[in-house]
């Protein structure tokens, strides 16, 4: 097994990769090393800052370098090394002077540990033509690299392409899926995330991802800034490069979790890493510049290092959601993209963990945060799983601050007004709930339905529709005889001709104290007793 | 002066206080040393960590130490020092052992820098009666001290109480504002913040900073935690102390700077601060307890000293609004907090300074982006100063992503379309925008119009609302002929009635192209042009 999955969240999980020089826990972003403009060592890459792997550039290397000189050796890096083949500079250039089976060959006499094929690029702006054709060479490349290779220690990387024609993409990704390969990696995405297109790099992940064997990883190229890395974790990269700590650095940018600060902006360091504790933003500023880009380097490295860290927690709590809450309020458009993520909400539960060792609990913050797997999966199983007890009338209450829920003052109040036992034993409590729609009373300590902490407003739209969807799903299951509703009145007017009759409904407004609604939904109760007697 | 304030964002500051034993560069948080149990020596809070001044508790030495102690010897600590006056062990054990009188004098004499007078604590529970009472007793005291001090080069905190009794609260700081001290406290808020009862936390600010002199400033007692201090910064608070880096470490906390990890859940170190750069998380949980204690402690201090510079970073670019849409993402009480300065617009308008040195792209992400001053600033301008120009026909047009809005496409392409001469000349476009309400098109290019990136929703309900209000600010004040709106359905509704007719409406949709609904705007004005030359 060349990768194995230690732990889940979302898509995202935390894996190991067993390369011929050793194990890269995944995620995992791999510096790319300049072969020809070194800005800080390799042995310091993997010392200081305990990146396991690099990337270099074998097409550099054969240009700058005599022929058969040894990746590690010429780096100075014992761990384990990926080449890239030399296709950017393709997708920059147009031509490069190699061809496909020379890369084979080069990649592996140069000891290439990971190492990639020479595929077409589609870019983000390929016609349509263009895009068929670049998927139709690459696959050919793939295809025949096949019978090439002649060294099977190595891992092959499998490029995707497709650009952003999404069914062009999903066919590479079944294609070259079916063909021997260790890894995958999604190509192209360098220029959409120049122009921070984050929501059609949300949509060409999971088409990728939906489309390739599970048990591979796969690499996102050129994908290197914090900010981003979180949310491509969660829809299922494992793999990164980045040039960016040192592009950045020669450029005078700053990185932060969330951003990038020009320098001449830099009034503190807000960053504890040995470059920032040693000096000061003025200081900074003052240094010659090619000092100044080592430090910078540097700092950018420490923050690449702690955010890939920081992601790996989070998926060994079982809260990378709501570090995508906090993550992707750094920029509009990947606050949209992380909006996008409402398209694939049964992608995300399929691949969500539905245990975990230490449950906590989860939070709500907006409409957006309904796009939580567990919302999806617990509406599911609603449909598809639950039955409801034999009862005959249906009592829908809203939602208590208090949880679990039938420990909310409303409900107490209700069974401390004495109802008739017979009427008792006959009710079906359901509660309503912002985040999960509705909760069944025998279900409410269930975990998250009671481990959850929600600012949703009860009338908020996408809430009410789903307290519409998971009471149909339960009405559906069992004949009521009779119906309570007590909710706001949007609500009622969304289900109103579905749920069982006779419908008697308390409008519920925030301005009610659970005791005023208590004694409408027993007046309620009482009148329903008559009418159902009187039958 | 005693405190002068170098720069401004939202009603947040960056300042200086003057105490005798040298400058505090606010926003400043105050480690709390125990005299009785130091975790951390002074000496490496203020040098390590970069604290200028530390704070202990007047009463605690007292108890412990002999008379006459000078409390800068005790700590072994030469820069400023605040001393506590046992106010809050008032409030935790019901009664302490020392008259307000004794606590000026002992201040006094042990050598504070900073002494606060001995208050008495509303508490967060209090009744209304007992609220009042502790006010009024305050009140007194502190009248009282003004008398009692001798040494003038003392900076005095006068402490405002009131718990959550808003009205209180404000008398109480117009009464103590209008006395001779240098500094103000928030008391009471502890318990409020145990019970993460943040957006009561906002009101209080509020109402603290409105009834108190602009130049004095504001300390929040108790306040620590790195996920707190941007809102309570922004508000207006310019002091904070805080024990809680090393309570959190004798209880195995780990401080993040947006929420707290116990130990035991620690698989990953996601900082780069010298303890975490020396350690991993299983030998953090191997360590003997008092030495791990130590190091989470010291930990918990780079935490938060680095939270103190993003803070000033974000003030001193103007950005701190946006670093509040990510920090308040960290609780769901605390995003309630946040959509709480909904109810201080013109608050945070009125100190948010207009013009910045580097003026940068602004940012919105939903609705309760729409809370920023420079919404509220933009539409009190357009109902207070601003004049249309003497032109006939108001033609309302939608947003484009492109700015300065005049180049945007559908703009273009009305007006490649040979317009009557006389017609262009006489037309007045107002640009729709989900950001700002409405932009006439002679200020597209101030700042922030055309420099802001939205992704809030064109339909989105509060949107619409301040589109309404901008164009009903604009219809007031000058008399045109006819409208042509092209805008969402949902904002004819809105302003329908108040609109000057003939009105043409052509509907705006996202599935329309700019050159259809050109197409369509140019043959509603050419319908106008007749019918207003057949009157």
């Amino acid at each position: 097994m060349v990768f194995e999955v230690i732990e889940k969240d979302l898509a995202g999980k935390i894996g190991e990769l067993e390369t011929r020089r050793g194990v890269i826990q995944t995620p995992a972003l791999l510096p790319v090393v300049n072969p020809v403009k070194i800005t800080i060592p390799p042995k310091e890459i993997s010392e200081e800052y305990g990146f396991e792997a690099l990337i270099t550039n074998a097409y550099l290397i054969k240009k700058h370098f005599p022929v058969n000189v040894e990746v590690h050796h010429l780096l100075g890096f014992k761990g384990p090394i990926m080449t890239d083949s030399g296709a950017y500079q393709l997708l920059l250039y147009g031509d490069v002077e190699i061809a496909p089976e020379e890369v084979i060959w080069l990649q592996e006499s140069m000891g290439s540990d990971i190492a990639v094929i020479l595929d077409v690029p589609t870019g983000g702006e390929a016609t349509r033509a263009r895009a068929e054709e670049t998927v139709r060479e690459t696959l050919r490349r793939a295809e025949e690299s096949l019978s090439l290779r002649s060294d099977p220690s190595i891992l092959w990387v499998g490029p995707i392409q497709g650009g952003t024609y999404l069914d062009l993409l999903a066919y590479c990704a079944r294609k070259i899926g079916s063909m021997d390969f260790h890894i995958h990696a999604l190509g192209s995405p360098t220029q959409i995330m120049e122009q921070y297109d984050y929501p059609q790099l949300v949509d060409m992940i999971v088409t990728a991802r939906l489309n390739l064997p599970l048990n591979r990883p796969l690499h996102l190229f050129g994908a290197g800034h914090p900010m981003i890395l979180p949310l491509a974790v969660a829809l299922g990269c494992d793999l990164f490069d980045s040039a960016a700590y040192a592009i950045f650095a020669r450029d005078n940018r700053y990185m932060l979790p969330t951003r990038t600060v020009k320098i001449e902006h830099l009034h503190e360091l807000p960053c504890s890493c040995p470059v920032c504790r040693k000096t000061t933003a003025e200081e900074l500023k003052e240094l010659p510049k090619e000092e100044r880009e080592k430090l910078i380097a540097r700092h950018n490295l420490y923050i690449t290092a702690m955010e890939i860290r920081a992601i790996k927690q989070r998926i060994q709590e079982g809260t990378l959601w709501e570090y995508l809450e906090e993550k992707c309020r750094s920029h509009p458009l990947l606050y949209q993209a992380f909006k996008r993520l409402g398209k694939y909400t049964k992608y995300l539960e399929k691949f969500d963990p539905v245990t975990r060792g230490s449950p906590r609990g989860i939070f709500f913050f907006d409409e957006t945060s309904l796009n939580r797997p567990e919302v999806e999966r617990h509406l599911s199983r609603l449909e598809e799983r639950y039955l409801p007890p034999p009862k005959e009338i249906l009592l829908i209450l809203p939602e208590s601050p208090q949880k679990p829920l039938h420990q909310g003052p409303l409900y107490k109040a209700i069974l401390a007004s004495k109802l008739p036992k017979k009427l008792e034993k006959t009710l079906h409590v359901v509660f309503l709930s912002s985040a999960f729609g509705v909760i069944p009373e025998e279900l409410d300590e269930v975990y998250p339905l009671s481990q959850h902490e929600s600012c949703i407003e009860p009338t908020s739209k996408r809430s009410l529709q789903l307290m519409a969807r998971g009471l149909l799903s339960i009405i559906k299951k069992h004949r009521y005889k009779a119906t309570v509703l007590c909710s706001p009145r949007e609500l009622l007017q969304l289900i109103e001709h579905s749920i069982p009759k006779p419908l008697l409904f308390i409008e519920w407004r925030e301005a009610k104290s659970p005791n005023e609604l208590a004694e409408e939904v027993v007046s309620a109760l009482w009148s329903l007793v008559r009418q159902l007697e009187g039958q």
